[in-house]
């Protein structure tokens, strides 16, 4: 199989691109920049330009057999600052990717979506595929209008989705400037001999998918036939607290956070059923967070 | 109360400006053109312009209390055909609406949505509000776009929106170029003296509302306190058929009918659960299928 993995340079892309090369995939990767933190792969195929071009796309489409798609040009936390920028940068970009699969007569493609942000502030816990989408930020209702052309352009046109409802996702590689992932934010913090910030009281649930495992579901749910809809987590709740006390034990740091005001859109807890993805694609998580917290601090310290 | 019509020189927007004076209130229409039956009303302020116009649409707003939203610049059967202007013209215009509305401290608006296209394929019938938004054309999809940044708009920053999720209106002043609305399209026909063409068998059921019953349910909206959503339709289903046998009776018409091939974009059955607004509005719908085909057949004849 031969895919293109657009933002495949980014956290999580980087990760499926390891992953289906391990699976024995051909890869191209599509991203407006090189990978942050190492140097360009000997077996990928790169086309470095913006998802807004519509002809390097094109281009990239040529010859490919499946598209994995993980470009977001927002982050949960900033996309109510401008949401207009966020429906063109995310909606009417991928609106436009999936007419040029039908063009190039690529059809399968799997799309990463948000379960932090489409459930809004869940009615139960764990959280089903099938609980109601009521998004509280602008990144969730465009995920859940993504989601919506993806089926529609199945029914219409025989586009072949699989959507991942990813929770949390942290591990090696992820950004650490502050605006997602408290991983990574608070083991930057711990290097840099800083004091940890906490937004509220530090009781925000989360379920928190190490990377790894996150690329072997996206790279299983690309190789399966599966259409639909798969919640893709832990299964398991953390607190913002828990976090911050594995990641002090992991980095042996004792310096105490500093307590700041909660944030007007923070879901006071999202943890994924994952039963489906289970069932479907006979899938779970291997890393608990504790090694997994381990394994990005050593990573770290090696930059 | 001074109330805002955008798109008030349409079809349901004229009605909702009908029924605004009639409850008394102060009118402005903006628009990008002028009704097409009927001359410029006394009592109305009009401002002619084209929705993406930012300054006329910031103009509009000044001095207003309420803003009724009645501008779609597509409609469910052809808004797959190009998705992306579906989005630019009505999520992105709308989305900026909110942001003149906030600018100019105007937070009650009046939203139409679409009972026909959100729900999907219904899993119930009549279907109530909880039920999934599952849209499978581009309009559904942009219309649930619309109402979940309307809430973001409401827990953010105050906007009070109200919701009606409208099922299929018809009556007086309706356009009838065989796009949207069997009642006028039929209608049309037989004034023509021309074959009514039926897509599919015409057993495809859906929720008639006469547009005058419409309008004063908007203006009920406005005028209450409530914000959420609320279904607007007649709660009984009539098949296509059964539009075109009361067509023909009222018409006098005997010309047999043409089949076609039926439409992917038809919905089996879509009946609305009205009993919500009828808690929260005290609404019900007052004129019946054959009084309101009745009504409209002497409008059109009006002509």
């Amino acid at each position: 199989m031969k895919a293109l993995v657009i933002g495949g340079n980014g956290f999580i892309g980087s990760h499926v691109v390891d992953a289906l090369l391990l699976s024995g995939h051909k890869v191209r990767v599509f991203d407006r920049g090189a990978e942050l933190y190492r140097s360009p792969l000997v077996d990928v195929d790169y086309r470095l330009a913006d998802f807004s071009d519509v002809s390097a796309l094109a281009e990239a489409l040529v010859g490919v057999d499946s598209v994995y798609h993980f470009v977001s040009t927002t982050v949960p936390s900033t996309s109510n600052l401008d949401p207009i920028s966020d429906i063109k940068g995310n909606l009417i970009n991928t609106v436009r990717l999936l007419q040029l699969m039908l063009q190039n007569g690529v059809s399968r493609i799997v799309y990463l979506s948000s379960g932090g942000t489409v459930y809004g502030i869940p009615d139960i816990s764990p959280i089903p595929e099938k609980h109601p989408l009521k998004p509280i930020c602008s990144y969730g209702v465009v995920k859940v209008a993504i989601e919506n052309y993806l089926f529609m352009y199945q029914s219409l046109h025989g586009i072949k989705p699989v959507v991942l409802r990813v929770s949390n996702p942290y591990g090696e590689r992820q950004g650490h400037s502050g605006v997602q992932g408290v991983v990574g934010t608070f083991l930057q913090k711990i290097k840099n001999n800083e004091r940890i910030e906490i937004w509220g009281d530090g009781s925000v649930v989360r379920d928190f998918i190490y990377v790894f495992d996150l690329a072997r579901s996206c790279v299983l749910a690309g190789e399966s036939e599966y259409c639909g809809i798969l919640n893709v987590g832990s299964g398991v709740g953390n607190s913002v607290r828990d976090v911050l006390d594995i990641s002090m034990e992991v980095s042996d740091c004792t310096m105490k956070p500093m307590y700041k005001t909660g944030r007007a859109y923070d879901v006071p807890s999202v943890v994924l059923d994952v039963s489906k993805v289970r069932d479907v694609l006979g899938w779970q998580p291997r890393i608990g967070l504790k090694e997994g917290v381990t394994k990005t601090w050593i990573w770290l310290n090696s930059l």
